[in-house]
């Protein structure tokens, strides 16, 4: 059994799996004659594999999960990126492993948000699928949205996400 | 003079715009082992005209607004779409005049969102730089983020938004 204790979301730990989406990393610049401090270029959106366009859509959690989680499976897109924006403040935990042809469970990763973080995934790179801890949480999801876009694999070993240290 | 009141945003008001991102409009799919309800394909994400890529990037309020607001000006974006969703659940105003070569000031029309919604503005659809009503408040913004992709044209007219009806 692997136990995974998720660490606090940096953008150097996550830097292997994409990008974290967060308002404090580089300096902003104004916009609209100052009234707003604009962060750009936050993530890679990444839909040239075979996707149509980026496409955005709502995930609403309808059954809040709990730890100790046990990880259904891995999953990743091979078409593109997927980023998830929190559109409210919560923190939430995501399981990551390299973007190799099979997830690697030696080198699975876990991590949680500070509440105001979003996270875009590389193409290809192994995650769970997310799970929310209350019913509601809800997130802004970008990515290239086809329907022949993700691979699932069952886990050889029972891996279980459990609270962060 | 012009004045401004806000009706509410609803896609049937808005689709001559663009788009209203919200997980209320078509019914969901189920995802994540039905843990989660996904609300698809909610904007047209269009960066076909020049972009390089679709670009992520956070717009934090740090001069709030207020009613009266008398309008500066109205800007465009000929590259491409842009979609403002926000990262908490606040209200914000959004002025629009259709996508004719100049803004026309007899089709300028305003709306209040209910604190949920997210926007995604055509191509070219005229509209006021984006205020808010709250230091801190923070859109998620989706667009193709080209320096050379903003035109803005002062108005022959004193337009001032003033409260919703």
């Amino acid at each position: 059994m692997i136990r995974l204790h998720p660490k606090p979301l940096t953008p150097d730990a996550f830097a292997a799996f994409g990008d974290v989406i967060a308002a404090n990393q580089r300096p902003p610049v104004g916009a609209n004659a100052a009234r707003f401090e604009r962060y750009l270029d936050l993530a890679k959106i990444d839909v040239d594999g075979g996707c149509d366009s980026t496409q955005l859509s709502l995930m609403v959690c309808r059954e809040a999960s709990s730890l100790p989680y046990t990880l259904p499976l891995l999953e990743r897109h091979p078409k593109g990126s997927q980023a998830f924006i929190p559109t409210s403040p919560f923190a939430f935990f995501v399981v990551v492993a390299p973007a190799d042809p099979a997830p690697n469970l030696n080198a699975v990763q876990a991590f949680v948000t500070d509440g105001a973080q979003g996270i875009n995934m590389r193409r290809g790179v192994w995650h769970n699928p997310m799970i929310g801890l209350e019913a509601g949480q809800t997130f802004l999801v970008v990515d290239c949205g086809q329907t022949d876009n993700c691979d699932e694999v069952a886990l050889g070993e029972t891996v279980v996400l459990e609270r962060p240290q």
